[in-house]
């Protein structure tokens, strides 16, 4: 029997969800749950049914895992906990700061329910934590360094957006490539935010506005933009268009450390990550961590998890024999 | 209290063990158990005891995890299980090819001396295969690479230092930059062994050794080196001790992979390692598993392990709250 997944939230994670699905043969999706009016949404599974999110209690017998495609600075921190209620629960919970609050409230929440929530899945919070986690724990005497792009900056392209005269825009968040350098060179430099990334902005005028104010109130924007080198470039719509609509992202985890009697050694750890998607990757990890949940629900595990508290055995389709024998 | 680590076999690994202790303040070695004895071994530690295998058993209750250092041909196929009666055992078996006979040795006896044993913990197998398994469950439609090096290989040295009129040498396996940049293009490439990898040897002859007989030996060597283009060079006993003694080692494991409806979006996960010492990068893997064993027995785990079935908290010595805050 698949594992009955359920969508709650149909924006680009959600669409991104809905593919990973179709990729894992023992899942299905059983349904997608909007805020919209059902009958406006179109979906591209072409058996599942669309509901409203009023409705989804009705399918706690029907669901196996409900992955929560929400976003983190209001809808998540209410609907997890409310759907840990009812349903084995996923979300890519990204606000750093704000992540032990929101991991008590789906831990009571999941555990009143029996059923078992991971939060902040996706490449970070997700695959890069793991990796500054394996990292750590291997060369305790190091150093970390995270570096995020070359990709989009959805939060960077909607201030620019707000700036008066810009029509449209999309910024892109560029690693300092001398900065890993360096890291890669072991030199355990002490970066500056300015030091470790650049960034980029490709914008559309509205007509009459003008070119040298809004390139300034851009580059001198605070907390955006203020520490940064920033390049401004003025396109046309056509252009942006044309070049600038997908969503690609990635990054570096890296750390450098120390061992030996004196630590007269040295060494690298990388991971790196780049995407084509964003929101398509982000969501496969979404749906790896599913079939974890689904299978820890199984044992009877109830509470809220991260993905520091999962085997990775759990987020494999194969039998642990099968992935000693091809993996290990 | 500290967790109690003993170390059976002091070689390059078990001296790695014993540094690696060192950066661990949780941790105390409690004793070294070698073969030899114990009198002519001299280790770094000033209040450890060196021991006799044969008086490892007195030790049942002062150790709590034992970390096996010998080799994989002929040492841990009979102590992983044999220990695994008395002990929490860690050990570093890498004959990929009989990982699953292995594994149910010491399964069936860590069962019956309810101990965890954790096997084929270290970098390949160890952290190569975590990431070969976590990009397979994320991806699962792509393409797995694995390169290794650069880096002393000691099969392939010990191959050479066999052929007649070697009196001493080195080699080294190489990653082809082309074939690894053809990865990360996305290219999806079919590489043959001979083009994933060089080998390149550091031969210091006899005297009156027949040169091109020693080069034409080695590079025709079946298994070894005929699949491979390989360089020799022959430099004097000098130039191999002050430029080749280190055993560095490290590699490139990654998967190219697509998603979207239409498979329209590609991803690169890529994770490398660059390691200045081949057994100290294995040995500090090694003890962070150590303190996984010692965990997982405390809440009477008992039986076989591999880093797939470790949740990566275990590894760490923080509170899951400490992580939460500062790694996710």
């Amino acid at each position: 029997m698949s594992i009955r997944i359920g969508i709650l939230g149909y924006g680009n994670l959600g669409r991104g969800v809905e593919c990973a699905i179709k990729q894992n043969p023992d899942m299905e999706l059983a349904a997608v749950f909007t805020r919209r009016d059902p009958a406006d949404v179109k979906i591209l599974t072409e058996d599942a049914p669309v509901c409203r999110i009023a409705d989804a209690a009705d399918w706690k017998e029907k669901i196996d895992v409900m992955i929560l495609c929400g976003g983190s600075a209001t809808d998540l921190p209410v609907q997890t906990p409310e759907f840990a209620r009812m349903f084995n629960v996923i979300d890519s919970f990204d606000t750093h700061a704000r992540i032990p609050e929101h991991y008590a409230n789906v831990d009571a929440a999941a555990k009143e329910g029996k059923k078992v929530g991971i939060i902040s899945v996706g490449w970070d919070p997700g695959m890069f934590s793991l990796n500054r986690l394996y990292a750590n724990a291997i060369l305790p005497e190091g150093k970390d360094y995270t570096f995020w792009g070359k990709g989009v900056s959805q939060g960077h392209s909607d201030a620019v957006r707000r700036v008066e005269g810009v029509k449209d825009a999309k910024q892109y968040t560029i690693p300092v490539e001398a900065a890993l350098e360096a890291v890669r060179n072991g030199e355990n430099p002490e970066l500056t935010t300015r030091e470790k990334h650049t960034r980029e902005c490709f914008v559309v005028l509205e007509e009459g506005a003008d070119v040298a104010k809004v390139e300034e109130e851009i580059k001198t924007m605070p907390n955006y933009f203020s520490d940064y080198d920033t390049t401004v470039h003025f396109i046309s719509e056509e252009e942006l268009k044309r070049d600038h609509s997908g969503i690609p992202h990635g990054g570096f985890v890296l750390r450098s450390g120390k061992t030996g009697w004196d630590g007269e050694n040295s060494h690298l750890i990388e991971y790196s990550l780049k995407l084509d998607s964003n929101p398509e990757f982000t969501s496969s990890v979404l749906v790896a961590y599913a079939r974890a949940a689904y299978r820890l629900s199984q044992e009877g595990v109830s509470g809220c998890r991260t993905v520091f508290d999962i085997a990775p055995a759990y987020l494999s389709a194969k039998s642990g024999e099968e992935l000693r024998k091809s993996m290990l």
